[in-house]
């Protein structure tokens, strides 16, 4: 074994001097660019005490590649646990990191992943206060995988949940859909497609901020990931007992997305997103809705057909929008 | 792609029906065999309010093999968890749970690592109260690797840390050490030892609290996992900027792990436990100590040598005991 080497070895899982090298040398300083609290070093970590209720929600990262048109694993895993505690109308505040390396990784790619979690972390405003690192032989990983958990206090003044939508409720979403998926397949699959196709990875909690400060009586929100927007409406149908309308004239989806998607023979209705979401609100306040998240409005919800999504199409016929049945695009998160 | 396969598909991963099926018929009904709150399904889940700080912790698991005699990855994710809260002086008590599936492994595998995990949080009264499902292809994994964030509320009176750690303090080990990584040495290289080794994977935090509620004034608990006795005192020993002096003729090891270190090159003070732990206390509560957790003093606090370990050996003589240079055994938790 080198004295210095520059990639990951077993010894960095080993619990001794390599560990604590790795740690010292390379993650602590890179996660906390400012200066690690030696705490970190304990088993775990002491939350402040907050007056809120607390969110958590946990995400394990295993997208390929690494890096990506608009962003990479760390930004991703950072964005996506904010994303999460967003929909539930909480404001993630603290994140633990747990890392599975694989032997063989280059440090130097490692430095760059965790490099893009600290900068998201620090612009998202969250503390990454614990962690775990993991290395497992060549061959049984794949560069990095990430596990965040992120915690935070609820700052709804209602439940955000499948069982506050009602019948009646506008369904508004942030953007257009579908340049996540897209952007990660074109770099996988070395596609070139007209113009640049950039992944929507974004934050989500200011967006849903807004939409408290505003005063929007928010009933549900969900992020369009796995699944995209068809997974995301299939579910809340299914949980609120509660039928979807969506038309697919007001769903916008960019033109570079919608001939990648044409050319792959995939549905961007399917494609997942890491920087949209869905909002269900009350009818009256859908406008303001939409203005405040820079969206549209796309649907409703009714009381017929019960747990499914129907999409008019646009030329007027109507068809279910079914869960996605196999494998689209794996290993897009 | 048969209509009910045996194993995990890469479909399983996709937010779609697949998926929808794996949480629903197994994933939630064996996490949660008494039945499973539908929150389950949402991006994240709010914590009960608590009076007590909480506390947070972190950890992936990449044990090979999944089974091993005592334990297997399900049990051993929960307990982890659990022990590291109990490192800290807090009870766990809501635990999320990161499952990544390599394709093709055999559902009833994942359906006992499950059971298993249940039966863990049963008995240590921790809620699973979230989690996160995805699937690698063939030869990106391992079987399954899982992670596990555990919060709950600190219950010491005082800071457990290694700042709190003063020289003349006793160092109390709870048991014989080096079961666990010799347990999972002799299943996975098809070793056979002298009587039967089992792991000594166990949750650590009654033994915590019996200490907390016996008035002893813990100072610092540190498990003996990942590089084991060596590592745990080294670290402590580093991060309380004082030294460490432990007897090798107290140090408690099972005959059989005595041999079968003998045979492998293995140095028994670094190989890892999973049930055991050192808790630093004031010399004059250090029986107490013992006693309430069925342990042994094993050692003291010294203000010479600061940052490093000292052995007496059962000669009489004395020998750093070094952090663990290399790796000696990976992939033990």
């Amino acid at each position: 074994m080198p004295v210095e080497p520059d990639t990951i070895q077993l010894a960095h899982g080993s619990g001794g001097r390599w560990m604590n090298q790795l740690l010292d040398r390379i993650i602590l300083p890179a996660l906390h660019p400012h200066g690690a609290d030696l705490s970190l070093r304990h088993d775990g970590a002491v939350l402040p005490a907050t007056s809120s209720p607390l969110a958590i929600t946990t995400d394990s990262y295993v997208i390929r590649p690494l890096f990506f048109p608009g962003g990479d694993i760390g930004r991703l895993a950072v964005y996506g646990s904010v994303n999460d505690l967003a929909m539930c109308g909480a404001r993630a505040s603290w994140l633990s990191v747990g890392l599975i390396l694989e032997e063989g990784l280059p440090l130097e790619t490692l430095r760059r992943i965790l490099a893009s979690m600290a900068a998201a972390a620090e612009e998202t405003g969250i503390a990454i206060i614990t962690g775990d690192t993991k290395v497992v032989e060549r061959g049984k990983g794949d560069g990095v995988y990430v596990n965040t958990t992120a915690v935070g206090p609820v700052l709804s003044p209602t439940l955000i949940a499948p069982s506050a939508v009602r019948s009646g409720d506008a369904v508004v979403i942030n953007g257009d859909l579908g340049r996540h998926g897209i952007a990660v397949l074109s770099v996988r699959e070395g596609l070139e497609f007209d113009g640049d196709i950039s992944s929507d990875l974004a934050p989500l909690w200011r967006p849903v901020e807004r939409l408290l400060q505003a005063g929007i009586d928010v009933h549900c929100l969900r992020d369009l990931t796995r699944g995209g927007l068809s997974s995301a409406l299939n579910e809340i149908a299914q949980s609120a007992h509660l039928g979807i309308e969506v038309r697919e004239i007001a769903i916008p989806i960019h033109e570079a997305v919608r001939g990648a998607c044409e050319l792959l023979g995939l549905d961007p209705f399917y494609v997942a997103n890491e920087g949209r979401f869905a909002a269900f609100v009350p009818a009256w306040q859908a406008t303001e809705t939409a203005a405040q998240i820079g969206g549209v409005i796309i649907g409703k919800v009714v009381d017929t057909h019960v747990g499914t999504v129907v999409l008019e199409t646009t030329l007027g016929t109507h068809r279910p929008l079914d869960l996605l049945s196999g494998e689209q695009l794996p290993r897009i998160c």
